[in-house]
């Protein structure tokens, strides 16, 4: 466990972690898209993590952990639990580093994700479907195995490594931009690493951060709403990754520094944005990548209408955002899944 | 008409027209996939133009072609013929250069395209299904409205234009690799302007260059098999981008220099790797550009299998190239089409 305090946690730690584990992830590209800009009343920035190593940002916050570990520590295994893109970017950091990984998932997990674990070397113990379950069967294995146990995201480690894609975003804006800056960036929310991350980085830009959650699963808008950390029954979503029961101890500390607004989609906005980012942008994300854009347009069109956030943009010409970043958290979806959603939404998108 | 010698084209003109439309295109990022890798047996560099401009790699010819017109014959307006990418491309410059566009399109260009031209504020005349067709409409433009025609690929602006995603993709590897370079590039080839400019890139590299086409439309390899341009009457081709009659005279002589071998790749075949691209790597092309790939694969297939190709890389180790450059084209595709094909081949790529 760690023990870090949320306060001493900032940007400093992100550039460090940038520093470690650049050449072992992705630099991901931001995409732009007309069309999507049309839609949005605004230019939208898409940072697309899910052409990151093993197809998702994960894969920064369990590089830049597993290299803080002494080499000791390493070499007795590394464990952890997940849902699916997790698992590959520990396997992923497991096999760079040249040691063992063992992966807790859950019975449902997307077989594309199991695949890509065991491609990458790692085993899998199957453990029921909550992040309970899964973390329960990974202090399991821990006591089997003496191995290393990497946070999927309450960890200092982990929220700094996936703050590593917000500070590359904001860098490309401004060496696009000639020096301009982001209005606000939205940010989806599972255990709260990749916000918590993007927080960091905002916080001292003084930008507003948004969240996005399944409306069936949206733990960090009840926690922010409520003012500590509130648990919740995850139900059916289209989002596979962001269904923890509620988000980590020191991501929600972190993160309610910085963000000033939550958004809840459901499965046929994640599926409708799904299926826009293919046809118009040209990328494939799975459903809980998409959840960031559906949010951002979400978010517009409450602002427009006078229901929400007029507040946080009143300073802005028009009052509202003029450029928006997007963080796209993975693309690993199944594509039966792709094959149904864009033979039902890729002619009127 | 133009009248510049081939013989005076080389990579000098091609970093001059990257110089000319840098801020104005895509910097497009060069993507890699663990999977793909492993099906070719080798690193695959894979150049996507599918997230250029309008969505194809026509952008860079286009914009080098439109900036080199003199303000007052700009002023009269752009015209073109173009099954769709290029359509899009003179439309954006025209639009970048505020001055007007019109276009001839072939009856059954797909209406992605054709709503990609409308958007970008472009007229456009319907004229036939061949490039002969619609080059005729295009001088009958011309006559009309005594506007500038900005040829599709047979022309050095437009052969320049398109060899800077070859010049692009060459420093990435270097940047990458700590200075190494790839072992062989593999073109798309339908006028032949991405791959006249590609060898002019390669030609001074020492690179051998290698042609794709559909085997229903393969007038560069019959061409370079003859010793000179021979025309060919398309056949049906999910490539919709790579039809036309005969290469271009200029693309021709260029290509010749660098040109060391021709693919041809079947429907399946382009079908497959698109579905392939979209899984592994995330990202969309359209049919055309899966051709890349799909050739790349042909190749290295057809080496190890000791029917082509032998004494071209008999310098390297196991005789096999070990990094390749691969063009993806142009991300262009009906919705329609990619759910049927994701639903065929996406479980089984």
């Amino acid at each position: 466990m760690h023990t870090t305090p949320a306060s001493s946690l900032s940007i400093a730690d992100v550039r460090e972690a940038a520093e470690r584990i650049a050449g072992r992830v992705n630099h991901t590209p931001v995409i732009r898209s007309p069309v999507l800009d049309a839609l949005a009343g605004c230019e939208l920035w898409l940072k697309a993590e899910n052409l990151q190593r093993v197809g998702a940002f994960k894969a920064r916050g369990a590089m830049h952990a597993v290299s803080r570990l002494e080499p000791e520590q390493r070499a007795r295994g590394l464990i952890t639990y997940s849902s699916g893109n997790h698992a590959q970017a520990v396997a992923l950091a497991a096999r760079e580093f040249g040691v063992s990984a063992h992966i807790a998932m859950p019975v449902d997990a997307p077989p594309i994700k199991q695949a890509g674990v065991r491609r990458l070397g790692a085993a899998i113990t199957f453990a029921g479907t909550t992040s309970e379950h899964r973390r329960a069967a990974a202090l399991e294995l821990q006591r089997e195995t003496g191995g290393v146990i990497i946070e999927p995201f309450d960890h200092p480690h982990i929220i700094a490594g996936q703050g590593t894609a917000t500070l590359e975003l904001l860098a490309e804006v401004a060496a696009r931009t000639g020096g301009e800056s982001l209005d606000a960036v939205v940010v989806p929310v599972g255990g709260g690493g990749l916000i918590a991350g993007a927080s960091l980085v905002c916080e001292h830009h003084q930008l507003p951060v948004f969240s996005v959650e399944p409306t069936t699963c949206d733990a960090m808008a009840r926690s922010l709403a409520a003012g500590e950390r509130v648990a919740v029954e995850p139900g059916p979503t289209l989002g596979d990754g962001l269904k923890p029961t509620r988000v980590g101890a020191l991501n929600f500390e972190v993160a309610r520094r910085a963000v000033r607004g939550s958004e809840r989609v459901d499965d046929e906005q994640l599926a409708r944005n799904l299926v826009r980012l293919l046809v118009h942008a040209k990328i494939l994300v799975e459903p809980s990548g998409a959840a960031g854009l559906a949010g951002a347009l979400q978010l517009l069109r409450r602002l427009d209408a006078g229901a929400a956030h007029q507040d946080i943009f009143s300073s802005l010409e028009r009052g509202r955002p003029k450029r928006v970043g997007v963080l796209l958290s993975g693309g690993n979806v199944s594509p039966t899944l792709v094959a149904e959603l864009v033979a039902r939404y890729g002619e009127e998108v």
